[in-house]
């Protein structure tokens, strides 16, 4: 039987939001939906389908009187309601990083290993966006051509800190163009007009939690454990959708970049846009409020006999998150239904 | 005997603007000053030093009544200029890409290859901005461990476009936030929280002229003709300093992290940030009026033995241009003197 009781928890933010914005679009009245959030959003309404849909606090015994669940309020809330979920037998969609590494956790990018969705399945953890739109460019080219060694640096937007650091980009600026001083944002470096290494905690070999999770979700979603990924995060002054400049080394060859082309014109959710003539490529302004993952800048490396750079871009909000939530939600209820 | 009458060509351009910041700074009285620039700015002053500078239209004949000449007008008002400047034995410190790659001119940037510095050599290019910073960095590094292949991607401000373009920065963020439609700026995309491939013509093989400067240019400053560069080039929304995202195969030998900091904190003109415990590292914002490169987030590189990635930062407009051409004019100085 499908699901069809759904509760949305962290239904305020940036990614909970996005998640209602692709359900109305989708599937306006598939579900019968409860929202929830923290304390101080208690009692207010979000307008669903023409509907007000109130807010309920996040208390777990209310969460879980639901078929199913998508989470987007962070691994500590995560970690606090879904056990009881999973306990209730529903279907737990998880945004957070808190089971992706785990065992228990199916992690998932529908287009990339959506064999892993099935009735016997029930937590799924939504991956990282920036692996997410990574891995969506990769597996594509990987399942032809073997991948062995990726090079990636990103430029990350606002929304990968949420709808606060946007509301914070947008102020920070606005100080900037009319001369006030700005200081640091949340991030601990100001954003007006600049750009910071990722502000999550390095480990002891320099790197940080974002370029960690971005090269162990992609060895998991590409299940290919002996893939090498090297990964530079940058946060950059843009609203809401990532970018990646990424340099690929084959196992033993490199196709055509016309083979390429195609291989990703016919792979699912992906836009191929590597106009050299007229210089239109990428950005992320394109790839904002897109479903696709947009690709281009397809070229040999002329440093490597078996080296490609390329260069992509995708909606961090949407395919980095909410829209691969839903869509996990879909292809579980299409099994079950 | 040192040169003392000097003709500023370009002068009211960005790059121009702040030759003359950085002479007023360091130089304020030796030299004695024309200014150049187009027809329209013709008889308008700049202040310097307290005293207004008539500004006077480039006519070839009247701009060589000078020892010593710095061009920032683009390469054609170069190639217009040079033959002349240099019949009447100016010394010629061209910022634009005109003379580059040619064999008369010698292409430096003193802390690199000032070597090429003297006083028979009457023609000198300042390299592409992204290829200063980045050569600036490998220097120190590939004199004591040689490199064998470069990886860069570049996060590149709007001044590397000139001042039109940092302003055109400036209003379309302004009309983005105040909800305004923002079309294509002069670089053929929107540029308000936005970031876009390079916008300079592309070869057959897919790379833009700005990433063959980069190539090309790093090779020659480094005197490496076999070095292996890859560089990927993407305009960011920042105003005036750039970032490069690296990653080093060293030929033979990788020194350890600490060595590399140690060497790059002994070289001239660079500052080391790399704070991995407070999560502090270059920025374009703390690089921007800055006279140094900074180098951050050395580590390495976990999918290559002889691998290692950092991130730098450094003012386009000051070290990428216009300070660098002053350091060529004061060696020169320095050795005719």
């Amino acid at each position: 039987m499908p699901l069809r009781n759904l509760s949305i928890i962290g239904a305020t933010g940036a990614v909970g939001s996005e998640v209602l914005s692709i359900l109305e679009q989708y599937s306006p009245l598939k579900y019968s939906i409860r929202l929830f959030a923290s304390e101080r959003s208690k009692g207010k309404a979000i307008v669903f389908n023409g509907n007000p849909l109130e807010i309920e606090a996040t208390l777990p015994s209310v969460v879980a009187q639901c078929d199913a669940a998508i989470l987007s309020a962070g691994s500590s809330t995560s970690k606090l309601l879904v056990p009881t979920l999973l306990e209730r037998g529903c279907l737990v969609i998880d945004n957070s990083s808190a089971y992706r590494m785990s065992d228990t956790a199916a992690l998932v990018v529908p287009e990339v290993n959506g064999y892993r969705i099935s009735d016997r399945q029930k937590l799924y953890s939504v991956p990282n966006c920036t692996a997410i739109l990574l891995t969506m460019v990769l597996k594509p080219i990987h399942s032809r051509w073997p991948i062995r060694r990726v090079i990636v640096s990103t430029y990350q937007s606002a929304s990968g800190g949420g709808a606060k650091l946007m509301e914070e980009l947008k102020s920070q600026t606005a100080d900037a163009l009319s001369g006030k001083e700005v200081g640091p944002s949340a991030t601990g470096e100001p954003y007006a007009f600049n750009l910071f290494s990722h502000n999550t905690p390095l480990n002891d070999e320099g790197w940080n939690e974002e370029e960690l999770k971005v090269v162990a979700e992609t060895k998991k979603l590409l299940d290919a454990p002996d893939l090498l990924v090297n990964a530079t995060c940058v946060r950059v002054p843009v609203l809401r959708a990532h970018s990646e400049s990424v340099t690929i080394e084959f196992a033993s060859v490199r196709p055509s970049e016309e083979e390429l082309r195609s291989s990703l014109k016919e792979a699912p959710g992906i836009i191929v846009a590597d106009d050299r003539a007229n210089n239109k490529f990428p950005t992320p302004l394109k790839a904002s409020g897109k479903d696709e993952v947009w690709v281009g800048r397809i070229r040999h490396d002329p440093t490597h006999p078996l080296g490609t750079s390329l260069f992509l871009c995708g909606d961090q909000l949407r395919k980095g998150a909410a829209l691969t939530a839903v869509q996990i939600l879909e292809a579980y209820n299409q099994l079950s239904g």
